[in-house]
Order: structure tokens, then sequence, then C-alpha cells
């Protein structure tokens, strides 16, 4: 076997894995054994500790490889919009919007969520991205962007809480309303900031 | 013994207990035994389960007593201010330097922090009750509270994780930032907001 196809092979498992992984996030399965796991993967146990060190490390890839998948998603569906202040709208309000599509999902992110504030990878990344945009585009006039993702940051896990604690809740008017309120946090006119969060969103599921 | 008594005995043995576990959380000693814990508070076994119906409950209710004391001094500190925008932007200062003051009382608020935000108790409580006291007078403009309470307890929780994570950073500057720009959120000019949150803070250890 060459190299190449050993790389590729092990590109495979691991990949295998983090599926697998994800599968088990979403149906809330965090205490399933490793063999369960790799036996849903159809990859050897060996294989397991080639590549990750522990079922908390599969975990933490899959939720960064999720996040990411879903951020990608988020930056298809704004690649059309002028302004980076509508798209850091947009991409709040289908970000609130996600606690209650994928909750389990959404469970792991509150539960690991402020390490990924700071990662530099998936959601956060992406937000910090926008909040540059937005200021370097005179849109946003914020003193410190990363300590304004912060407080977007907090307030998406603190959102998703409450979507949860309260599932009777219009997640869709919280989450509008919350993104409103950090327009004007970021200095976008109050007016402009409630016309902003209320325009019509794109679909999800397409 | 009178009903008297023995009322007034139970309530300091819960009180003992109480204590203790927060002298283990100040600790970070959270995986101590029950049987260590009520030794410490020189309770008996038994004792324990007239009271608590586990550890984690007991250590539930020692952290709300300290928010709860926390939040009394924050309430005595801004006792004497009468703009209500005021006592916000003081309080969220002084909590912000909690985190490294009282780093694992704040370590426990993160693990278990959004079960606060709705808890009606403590920090929360408190800082509802002063957002709607700046409403009411006019200085706060928010379309909902409860969702600007959610950004602001998801704030101080995502500052106090970047606080952990970043131990050189500078607290003070990070939180009184932060407090400027959820002032803005809640619709205090720019300008204002900046010198509100910049005001000479009274002496937590006086």
């Amino acid at each position: 076997m060459t190299e190449n196809r050993l790389e590729r092979r092990k590109a495979r498992t691991r990949a295998a894995l983090v599926r697998a992984a994800q599968e088990f996030i979403a149906n809330g399965r965090l205490n399933a054994p490793i063999l369960e796991i790799t036996q849903s993967a159809d990859v050897g146990m060996g294989s397991f500790y080639n590549h990750f060190e522990s079922k908390e490390d599969l975990f933490q890839a899959a939720l960064e490889n999720a996040l990411d998948t879903f951020g990608q998603v988020l930056d298809d569906l704004t690649g059309g919009i002028d302004d980076p202040a509508h798209v850091f709208a947009q991409s709040f309000r289908l970000t609130g919007r996600m606690h209650r599509r994928l909750p389990e999902l959404s469970k792991v992110l509150l539960h690991n969520g402020f390490e990924f504030t700071k990662s530099g990878r998936g959601l956060a990344h992406r937000a910090r991205r926008d909040i540059d945009a937005a200021l370097a585009a005179g849109r946003f006039t914020v003193a410190d962007p990363e300590l304004a993702l912060v407080i977007a940051a907090g307030s998406v896990l603190a959102l998703g809480q409450l979507l949860h604690a309260e599932p009777e809740r219009d997640d869709a008017a919280a989450t509008d309303q919350i993104a409103e309120d950090l327009l004007r946090m970021l200095g976008v006119p109050a007016d402009e900031a409630r016309e902003i969060s209320r325009r019509p969103l794109p679909d999800l599921d397409a």
C-alpha cells in the first residue's frame, strides 16, 4: 500500500469515527462506550486510539466538525449579502434557531460552550470575522471587538439555556429580539437595529 | 426540647453544612465525600440527609447562599446611588471583578451558571430588579427586559471564562468595557455609557 493510500484510509477511518460520534451526540447518547461507537463506525477498537486519546477527545472533534459544518451553511446563506451588519444579524438569528432544531448539538455546545468562544474555530471565529468586517465598513463601532464577541457568544449560550428551559417560548421572537439588542450594543442605531433583525430569513432546510 | 429549640437547632445544623460546603467549594474540593463535609461541619452523617438529598443538593444550596451574600454586598454598596443605570453598571463591574477574587465560586458559577439566570434568586434576580428600575426611570429602553437580562447574564459568564482562560488579561479593563457595551445595548447613549462605566468603584474589601 502506498503512503498516499494509507493516508487516505486513515482519513476515512477518522471521518467515520467523527460521523458516528455525531450520531451518538444527536441521539443524546454521550455515555455510550467507545466499543459501541467504533462498532457503529465499522472501525476496529485499536484504530480508535490511533486517532483519539479518549472518548472526550472524539466528541470534541465531532462537535467542532458539526459547528464547522453549521458555520459553512451560515456562510453559504450570507454569501450574497453586502452589508456586514446584516450578515452578522442573519447568522446570529439562524444560530439562535439552531438550539431547538438541533437540540443535542445545542446541549453539547452549552456544556462545552465557553471553550469554543476562545477556540478560533467554527462559530466564534466566523462571528469575529463578521464583527471585524462591520467595523472596517463603519457599520459597527465598538472599542474592543474581542469583548463584543464575548457578549455575543455568551448571549447565544444563555439564549439556548432559556429556550431549553422554556419549551413553550417562541424561539424566533426571542432570538430576533436579542439580535436587535446586540446590534445596538455594536453601535447600530436603534431603529435600524430593529429593522435589520426582522428581515426575512433564508430557509435553513433548503 | 421545645419545638422552637428544635427548629433553631435544625437551622444551625443546616447553616453549618452550608458553610462547610462553601469552604470545600472555595478550596476546589468538589469531589470530597459527604462524610468529610459532615465531619468538617461537626454534624452527624445522619443529619445530612435530614437537610439535603445529595451532595449536589448541598453544593447547590451553598452556591445560592454565597451568591445571595455577594448580592447583598452589591446592594449595600449601591445603596446611596440614585441613578439606576449607575446601580446596574456598578454591580456588573463588581461582579466581573469577582471571577478572579473568588475563583472557585466563579468556576462553580460558570459550571452551573445558566441554571441561575432563571432561578429568580441571587444575582440574576437583583440584575433584573435594577434593569426594571432603570426602565421605569426612563434610563434604559429595551423591548424585553427578560431578554436583556439573558444577554447580561451570558456576558458575565462568558467574561468569567475569558478571565480564567487568560490569566494575564486585565480583568478590570475587560469588565468595564463589557459594562459600557451592555449599557449601550440597554439604550444608554454611547458617551454616557462610557462615562458611567469608568466611575470610581467602592472598595470591595472595605
